[in-house]
């Protein structure tokens, strides 16, 4: 008789609840694919007199998810309560010291304590797997970890936050502005309780961080990597880029060079006919980019009850199928310490400004850019309708330029004069 | 010390130099992502003295495949030599009495062979991967088996021959006639040598048959798959489907249900901006569609010497890091024999007809389709431009109605006496 695989299950929110559904409705499905079955053993949450959408009564109840990692009849840890610090990083640390396999959903943990973390479970010959820690039901992990692992990773792009993605798909579909749609968003209960976790980039960044570990060897560094969040997209600027051919995306963007690891996470231009483009409401998107498989592009649901559990369930089967692989794809030990290169690939930017209706305004602007070495691809002043004065919005899109270079020409405009507002340099990435 | 993990490499086409060049160019890669070393011991290949992009000379030399399959100093022979019968199939039988585990390309083989090499692979203890033999460098065979086990997979869909794809998008784009562009494919060595394999959908078939195994838990069934290749696909279809806002794609499906197993690859109507309809060229792309996950899209290289060894080596890898599954997912003796059910399911169909201009010519088709319980969604009548005589093409699209009243209809069409051609009936479908 094979033993069954025992779950302790810690967070019984949206994504818990989804993993008891898979355990319950799956049992013979999972016991053919892996070989042995899959039981949930004990679950803990805060609240036990909630009511849930599935029947736990056949499950031990803990208080204290730490308790819950230690019980000797659990040998996996299942973690789906979210947050970096207190309950969700003790329960793990106690679980691993106890010898369990982890498995999480947590990207912010991992993004912070992802390399020490590593370092303890593969001390203890246990493993952490991750797969729902990334772009939901996508899986990405596994993609990037195994099905891409005889290639030298060249990049890595995502869309991998569905709120976010949601917010700036609805604001061009509707033509609204952010505050509204972000106002529609927190009533759809799309938002996180803290929305900067979601609109801040940080999230996605979370998220960006542990693909860049894996794909490069490199010790996670969330704390390098480059953040924008969505706040400032204005509707006029997303309305300005789709007559030009392009969407307003929170894109993430990993690669390495000689002068080190390039992450960001920020929003940019993309073709509008571009896969990433296309990608609407809260749809997540994964291109891996390997120097012989080429570019590989995932997309599927981000976020949820069934994809996320789907996710957690993959690496509770794998585990069940004595698959065992370092937590970033190579022991934690040998993981570089990688140099952050803040972003010096040039690329296309939109910039937008309003200039005072000025003689030789528009001049001074462009000697800026000439000064900088930035040239000009296309040049376009709108009229804007119903205004009483006559100050003009200037949209430029340049050649490809150097971040430092935009900076910098930014930086010059201030001085000018001639600028009614702050100007906007958006990054354009031509997938 | 290690042992390292020692290849036998049988077949040295575009794929085993793109195998040799990984091992050569990425040991160090290699040996941190699975702790051991891989290391290819011997090559075999029809003619030794051709020349090829790669240095062989460490490597032993077998001029016959079944030897290198047997050779004490192989751990894993890799098949990419292709063909479903001769020496392809003994020598990956040769290899598994020998106690070796066996990584192929050869989707053909597994087509027709696959239920009772994974007997034999299972029953010696050993395993067979085949990543390379569906969707190219697309990491589909992972991401099914793995990614989405904890799944009840609902539907596979996919492009997935590249030549295929590239045949249609170049018909549509250049608005050339197939018998043009077939032509120009072979010109470019892009046809298999016998190209029925390819433009029959033969090739597709034989990938979908895997695919679909893995989904349902089914005996490889090659045998009952539906296939209609491209070759009666015409360039005015290609047209007037285009201007309802439709591409033609050979798009395979398969799904379960009480009636059987449905599989299916034949050309179909897809909404020009979906993820299928917007595929161009060479690309695959493959919807694997779980009850807890959703949609999961895939999208990548399905040929060339990079991609397909990037899935040779994922696979080898895998065999290193020590991941061993059943061929199909679950244990060869558990796999049930798929019912073949023809397909059933209901969708909406593209009808086009050259009728007699004869006075209620178009009222008997109609009454056909009436008496056939099938309805209109939209009906055209196109002019045809410079004909000298008054036949009109008439162009249905109806709503969702079963293959097999389609089939009535199509074959009561033909007792009207008012069609001057064959009619083309083309299934449509709504992804």
């Amino acid at each position: 008789m094979v033993q069954p695989l025992r779950l302790g299950l810690a967070g019984l929110g949206t994504v818990g609840i989804g993993v008891v559904k898979i355990v319950q409705r799956h049992a013979d499905l999972i016991t053919a694919r892996t070989g042995r079955p899959v039981t949930i053993t004990a679950v803990s949450a805060r609240d036990r007199t909630k009511n849930r959408d599935a029947d736990l009564s056949g499950y031990a109840w803990e208080v204290d998810p730490v308790a819950l990692a230690r019980r000797d009849d659990v040998d996996v840890f299942v973690e789906v309560m979210g947050g970096h610090e207190g309950a969700a990083k003790a329960a793990t640390e106690a679980a691993l010291a106890a010898g369990k396999d982890v498995v999480t959903a947590n990207k912010a943990l991992l993004a912070h304590h992802g390399q020490a973390l590593a370092e303890m479970a593969e001390a203890a010959g246990r493993v952490i797997r991750f797969e729902a820690a990334v772009a939901g039901g996508i899986p990405v992990i596994k993609a990037l970890t195994e099905g891409l692992a005889g290639n030298r990773i060249k990049r890595v792009m995502g869309v991998m936050n569905g709120t976010c993605n949601y917010i700036l798909t609805r604001m061009q579909n509707a033509g609204l502005p952010y505050e509204t749609v972000f106002e529609e968003a927190r009533q759809l209960g799309y938002l996180e309780a803290d929305p900067t976790l979601d609109v801040g980039g940080i999230d996605a960044g979370h998220k960006l961080s542990l693909l860049a570990s894996i794909a490069f060897g490199t010790k996670v560094a969330f704390n390098h990597v480059e953040l924008e969040g969505i706040g400032n997209v204005s509707i006029e600027d997303i309305n300005l880029a789709d007559e030009m051919g392009y969407h307003i995306k929170l894109l993430g963007v990993a690669q390495i060079s000689g002068r080190g690891l390039e992450q960001r996470m920020t929003p940019c231009l993309v073709p509008a006919d571009s896969p990433f483009g296309q990608l609407q409401g809260g749809t997540n998107m994964v291109m891996l980019e390997g120097d012989s498989v080429g570019q590989i592009v995932l997309r599927g649901p981000g976020a949820g009850e069934g994809p996320t559990a789907s996710a957690v369930m993959a690496d509770v089967l794998d585990i069940a199928r004595g698959l065992r692989l370092p937590t970033f794809g190579q022991p934690a030990s040998t993981l570089a310490e990688a140099t952050p290169a803040r972003s010096a690939t040039p690329a296309p930017y939109y910039l937008r400004m309003t200039l005072l209706d000025k003689p030789g305004a528009l001049a001074k602007i462009a000697t800026c850019l000439g000064e900088a070495g930035i040239s000009i691809d296309q040049m376009r002043q709108i009229n804007q309708p119903g205004e009483e004065d006559d100050d003009a919005i200037v949209i430029f899109v340049t050649h490809k330029a150097a971040p430092a270079d935009i900076d910098h020409a930014m930086t010059r405009f201030g001085n000018t004069g001639v600028l009614v507002d702050t100007p906007v340099a958006i990054r354009i990435e031509e997938i």
